[in-house]
C-alpha cells in the first residue's frame, strides 16, 4: 500500500509471487538468435563482469556455439555447462555457466536459420520455467528475429507476447498485461501504444488503457525500483497537449479524464503535458517515469540521451524481465564489434529489480 | 548552384535580395507583447552584449515602457530613441537604441491588453519595411499573444503567417512559403506539419510538400548557414520508419518517393529513417538538418538537448527572421526572473545568418 495525496491508502495491484525469488540465484540470460550478436555480447558481458559488478548470470543456450564464437572472436571465456542453474553462482567467477539447449544445426554468425527456432524458443521457455521454480531470479532475453521464428510456426507477435503466454501457463489463473518500459539516460518512459501506424494511435487511446497502464507502472516503480510514491508524468498526444481542445481533442477528452480519475484515487500523476518540454534536464527531475502516447514520443528522448545504454523492461509479468534495447544485428554479427553495453545494463537492472522485489513482503 | 552527387549542378531556388543588406546595419528586435517578458529580455540581452559578442540591435517598440521596465527591475540600461535604425550601431555601445512605436495605453507587466495590439503589429510591420529598405540586416521577433491580437481584429493564424503577408507586400511578385526550423543543441530540425492535431498529420503529408520544404531548407542551409552541400536526414512517420509498409504505409508510399525524387536531382538526402535513433550524438554528426513529419517529433529532441537556448528560425522569407523559442510568459512577467538566453541566441543567429547571406553574390 502507498499513501495517497489525500491521506487515503492506495491499494497496489501487485501480483504476489508464489514464492520469493532466491536472491542468490543467478539471472537467466537467453541466447536469442544464435546467428545474431547475442552470443558475442554474452561473452563480452561475462568478461566485463568485475568492471560492471555483475551478479552471476546463467546463459540459456548452446555451449558448443558459444565456445565456437568465443574462439572466432578470440574472447578468452571458459564455458561450463551446469545442470542446475543455481550452480551458476559458484561457477560464475571462473567460467560462463550455461544451461544447455541443443541446436539442430550449427549456428553461423550472420546467417539466420529457421532450424534454430526450436532452440531459441526453448531457451526462453526454460528460463521462464526456472524463474517460476525460483531457480533464477530474473530473465534477460537476447534479441530474436520474428522472421526466423515465424518460418518455424511461431505464432506470437513478438517476444513479449510469448513471455505473457508463458507467464499465464506457469502462473495459472493470472492474466498478464505486459507493459514496455525503456530506461536510460536518467529517464524511464512507457509508450502506451507501440508498433502501430501513427494514424491508428489516436483511436487506440482509451481511458481504461491509460488507467491500467499507470497502475502497472506505479506498482513496478514501487516494487522493483524502490520508489515509495512514484510520480508519473503523462505526455499529451497533440502539439502543446492540445491547448484545451484547440489542437486535437484527445488530450482533453481521453487523457485528462483518465489522469483525473487516477489522481482522485491518490496516484501522484500530472498531465497531459506538452511532450516537447517534458524531457529536458530539469523537467526530468519532476517525475519518476513518463507515460507517452506512442512509440517515437517515448523512444526519441531516451535514445537521444542514452543511445547505447538503454534497457527494455517488461512490466506486468509475474517475473522480472529486461532485455537490451537493440536487435539481432545480423549485419555485424560476423565482425566481433558488437557492444555489450546495453546487455550489461539489462543484466544489472534485472539483478537490482529482482533484489528489490525479493525484499518486499510477499 | 551546388554540385549534385551525380556531378550535375543543382539549381538553388534562392530568392535574390532586391539589394544586399548593409552588414553594418543593426538587427531589428520587435517588442512583442509589452505585457510579456519581451521588454525585460531585451534589456537583459543588451546588458550582456559584450559577454555574448552581440552585434548591434535596435528595439522596435515603446521607449517609455522600456525605461519603466528597466526601472522596475533595477536594470541599468540607458534607452535612446533613434530616427534612423542605422544610427543604432553607433548608439549601441552606450545605450539600447529604440525605434519608437507609440503605445495607446501604458504597458503593465503581466497584464495583456488588446489596446496594445496596434503597436505590437506596427513594430513588426515597421521592422519588415526597414529590412526591405536595407536599414536593418534581419528581424528578430519577441513573442506575441494571438489572443490579444485577435481581440483587436488581427486575422493571421500567427506571427509567421503575418510575416509572410508582409513579405509579399514588401517584395511584390514573390510568393513565400515559410518553413519553421528549430536550432539548438547542435541540432537543426524542421517540422513538416506544425500546430495540427496528430490524427490529421498522416493525411497532410504529400510528396509535393516534402519536396518544397527540402528545397527551402537546403537553400537556407547553403545561403544563410554557409553549408556548401547540405545533408538532409528525413525522419519516418511511423515506428521504425514503417518497416517497409508493415507498420503504416506513408513512409513507403509518400516519404520514400519524395526522397528518391530529390536524390535524383542531386540533393544529399537520406531517409525515411527511424526517428528514435536519429538524434543521438553520433547520429547528429551525419546530417546538417533533420526534416521531421510533425511537431513533437521535431521539437522533442531539440528541447531535450537545448531547452533554454533553442532558436526558432523562419526559412523561406525574403529576409532573415529568428525568434526566441518561448512565449510571452505573462505569468512571470512581473517577477524580473526571465532568462534572455534564447533571445540572445536568436540575435546572434540572425546576425550570423544575415552576414553570410550578404557575402553571397546577389
Amino acid at each position: 500500500m502507498i499513501a495517497g495525496a489525500s491521506g487515503n491508502a492506495v491499494p497496489l495491484t501487485v501480483t504476489p509471487l508464489a514464492q520469493p525469488p532466491v536472491t542468490a540465484a543467478p539471472v537467466a540470460l537467453t541466447m536469442g538468435d544464435p546467428a545474431g550478436i547475442g552470443l558475442e555480447i554474452a561473452l563480452k558481458a561475462w568478461l566485463q563482469r568485475a568492471h560492471h559488478e555483475l551478479t552471476p548470470f546463467c546463459f540459456y543456450g548452446n555451449a558448443g556455439s558459444l565456445r565456437a564464437r568465443a574462439a572466432a572472436f578470440k574472447l578468452d571465456v571458459p564455458v561450463t555447462v551446469v545442470d542446475d542453474p543455481r550452480d551458476a553462482s559458484a561457477v560464475f567467477a571462473r567460467a560462463l555457466p550455461v544451461r544447455e539447449i541443443a541446436l539442430a544445426a550449427p549456428a553461423v554468425a550472420g546467417e539466420p536459420s529457421s532450424g534454430h527456432a526450436a532452440a531459441i524458443i526453448s531457451a526462453i521457455s526454460n528460463a521462464v520455467a526456472d524463474a517460476r521454480a525460483g531457480l533464477v531470479r530474473a530473465v534477460v532475453t537476447n534479441p530474436i528475429s520474428k522472421t526466423v521464428l515465424y518460418e518455424a510456426g511461431f505464432k506470437y507477435p513478438g517476444h513479449t507476447e510469448y513471455l505473457a503466454h508463458l507467464a499465464a501457463n506457469e502462473w495459472p489463473g493470472g492474466s498478464y498485461h505486459p507493459v514496455m518500459m525503456l530506461a536510460g539516460g536518467g529517464l524511464k518512459v512507457v509508450p502506451l501504444t507501440i508498433h502501430v501506424p501513427l494514424k491508428d494511435v489516436p483511436a487506440l487511446l482509451t481511458r481504461d488503457l491509460i488507467i491500467a497502464t499507470v497502475r502497472i507502472l506505479t506498482d513496478a516503480l514501487h516494487r522493483d525500483f524502490g520508489i515509495s510514491r512514484p510520480r508519473i508524468a503523462v505526455a499529451g498526444l497533440n502539439p502543446h497537449a492540445g491547448e484545451a481542445g484547440a489542437i486535437g481533442i484527445e488530450d482533453r477528452d481521453i487523457i485528462a479524464p483518465a489522469i483525473a480519475a487516477l489522481a482522485a484515487e491518490g496516484f501522484d500523476i500530472t498531465g497531459p503535458l506538452p511532450a516537447d518540454t517534458l524531457f529536458h534536464a530539469s523537467a526530468r527531475q519532476t517525475y519518476d517515469a513518463a507515460l507517452c502516447m506512442y512509440h517515437d514520443q517515448a523512444l526519441i528522448p531516451v535514445k537521444t540521451l542514452a543511445f547505447d545504454s538503454g534497457v527494455n523492461v517488461t512490466l506486468g509479468l509475474p517475473f522480472v524481465r529486461t532485455s537490451p534495447d537493440h536487435g539481432t544485428a545480423f549485419d555485424i554479427a560476423k565482425q566481433g564489434v558488437a557492444s555489450p553495453l546495453s546487455l550489461v545494463e539489462a543484466l544489472r537492472l534485472a539483478s537490482t529489480m529482482s533484489q528489490r522485489r525479493a525484499l518486499l513482503p510477499v
